[in-house]
């Protein structure tokens, strides 16, 4: 049992490392010498063995073994293989999840598959302040649904989601956690609430999977999709993941109807005939190089539970913002501190944060900005110490102190951060 | 200048490799010790350098540099400048070709955005023999392009293009390289045929790219689409490109509208309006590690021209369907004889065309067998041997001469090949 309070001293944060159930883990991943890695939320680090696995997969498998290893290295069974894992880490059984495209893609054929399933209804629900692709992919979507269908916002500055559900509403897009404010949704009430009003409800779970609990079939979430190099530390744009409830799967289509998706790709029939489940949700031929680092990533998180990660990132974000209220009063934290209200990162708004997030990197803290004013910091359970956490409010304080944006070395900005 | 006639002897194929002006390309590439691999035109081989470069992403890039590789190691331009490379094998000029997403996907951007341009025509020509993920790409593209389309075929047993080009048809998808016979098409008639009946062009690459003149620009051609994996050695999976010619990109819409597709993409506007140029057809963050593979390859061709290749593609194919020929006059060849009508690939049908690729394999002379009765020999220039030619051609002779059909090892099928 721990009981030292860290926010009151380093000593305290180091003897709870000792002492971290988890703090283990952080052995199975490569975090560079000198930093501090709070960007976990844009880019996991990468798990230690990725790199052999990569290797092998490169050299041996490709470079050896070469068209053989499509059956011999089970890279045609690897985007149901590691679905099913994926699954596993947000709550949903086997046969209801696969690796393979991108968010984007993904969410496409979800929107799709629902507004299909959903005939008589003509309104898909999205976030105002969603992060923007769901948004352009979901107008891609209703153009290309082949019937007129609406798009409405709900979020602060529009209506709520209570307002908005009718009978006219086909399908409810929410990010589990919003990409700026770190602000959590409630899974299980929210996808009650659309079922109620006889909507269907796709989840955007890029930044919950893998350290938020999501209950995918205890909260009967109809469809789910995600990326693989946030949190899941999957690697540089490492495929995504799409999540299907068995009970829609049969009905469920989508326009993306490539050969990966049929029912018997090897038949080369001219018709296409969806498989049965879930690789119905497939399309072409998926990277399988980077569909690999997906696989060592999720090898680094072999025996854990989610649960425990939970447990640990809602303790490192509430020393966070603990010390930066204590230390620096005046900045305003966006990110709710009730536990139940936020995901795994702090966010802090400042009209000069830009500069104090370059300051900071200079440093060795690794957070990054979003416009207009966001400074965004994920803390990772997997591989952050809570005395790196100490440490990292030490630091921002100290660079806010030193006005970076008085500094042209850290306010210039790059065209794209 | 070489005068032997390898068709003759063994010894005059090695002679010709000696004095072969892209012989040395061979150094290039791993290929396995006692391999002679003639299934290039599915998987092509590691390009040599491609271990260090992927280590390098992996390790590097990925393991240390973290988030900051996406401007630092160039990530994000990754997509428009590989995809200039291959727009200068395929003869388009810059700024018109991206590397992205896979073939199928591409291909469902194609045809929407090709649709979209002819929006008084109701018709999309395909080819009943296409690679089937060609025929349920269109197939979906169709139901949602947002107005009734028809697809209608061309090919043997059905009707000519000619018979079916008429005012209703808004684009053709045609594959420049047949993937069962081998038998290429005439890009530069084909297309301007199409384009005399007002409709617009999309060819399929994925057996040509790289080891075929496309002419893109020269012959005018609209989009273009194929994979990088084959002729290309991008390794497994790796992304495919989409070509779309300058003059249509501004009016060219599709419905994949992901943020990199966006004007502005870290403006974060909530709605979605395309870039200008050819970026538009980029969706969401590619698998990084994967587009590295290909630019290794692409730095193999480096210096390469494509009529070179050409040149020695046809030398190649020529000689191994005279061996053939030669050695087993009962066999079917189904590959034109006639030059420009071949791509890089022979094909010959025999019932027992299964189990004879098996044995071949196990003399290390790796091709492959497609439904029904289709072995695949792929010539790839880059690394195949005259000598490898003529020795793969004795090997199939005396493997059809020991009857493999008869024999359990060859004969029992793999659920998939």
């Amino acid at each position: 049992m721990i009981t030292s309070d860290t926010a009151l001293s380093r000593d305290a944060c180091v003897a709870r490392d000792a002492n971290d159930p988890i703090g283990a883990l952080r052995d199975r991943f490569v975090v560079p010498e000198g930093v501090i890695y709070l960007d976990g939320n844009s880019l996991g680090p990468m798990p230690r063995a990725a790199a052999s696995m990569l290797r092998r997969t490169i050299e041996q498998e490709w470079g050896q073994d070469l068209i053989k290893s499509w059956n011999s290295a089970g890279w045609f069974e690897m985007p149901l293989r590691l679905g099913d894992r994926v699954g596993a880490l947000i709550g949903a059984a086997p046969g209801q999840s696969v690796v393979c495209d991108t968010t984007s893609i993904n969410l496409y054929k979800a929107v799709q598959a629902a507004i299909g399933l959903r005939p008589d209804r003509d309104m898909v629900i999205a976030e105002a302040a969603s992060f923007p692709t769901d948004l352009y992919i979901i107008e891609g979507a209703i153009g290309s649904a082949g019937r007129p269908m609406q798009r409405r916002l709900v979020g602060a500055d529009s209506p709520s989601l209570e307002a908005l559900l009718d009978d006219r509403v086909a399908v409810v897009v929410l990010s589990h956690v919003d990409y700026r404010s770190g602000a959590l949704l409630d899974v299980a009430g929210i996808t009650e609430q659309v079922h109620k009003a006889g909507a269907l409800m796709v989840w955007d779970l890029c930044h919950s999977a893998g350290v938020v609990e999501i209950g995918f079939d205890r909260n009967a979430i109809d469809f789910a999709v995600g990326c693989t190099y946030k949190y899941l530390n999957g690697g540089p744009g490492a495929p995504a993941f799409i999540s299907v409830a068995k009970a829609h799967q049969a009905a469920a289509r989508h326009p993306l109807s490539g050969w990966w998706g049929h029912a018997a790709p090897f038949a080369f029939d001219r018709d296409f005939r969806p498989d049965a489940g879930i690789k119905r949700f497939l399309c072409g031929t998926p990277p399988i190089i980077s569909l690999r680092g997906v696989e060592a990533a999720l090898d680094a998180l072999e025996g854990v539970e989610v649960a425990a990660l939970r447990a640990k990132s809602l303790a490192l974000t509430e020393l966070f913002m603990a010390r930066v209220a204590a230390l620096l009063p005046g900045l305003e934290i966006m990110t709710p501190r009730q536990p139940s209200l936020r995901g795994s990162q702090v966010a802090i708004a400042c009209e000069h944060g830009y500069s104090i997030i370059q300051a900071m990197i200079a440093r060795g803290v690794i957070g990054d900005f979003r416009e207009p004013d966001v400074m965004r910091f994920g803390f990772a359970p997997l591989y952050l110490r809570f005395s790196d956490v100490w440490d990292a409010a030490e630091i921002l304080a100290g660079c806010v102190r030193a006005e970076p944006w008085r500094d042209p070395r850290y306010s210039q900005r790059l065209a794209v951060t």
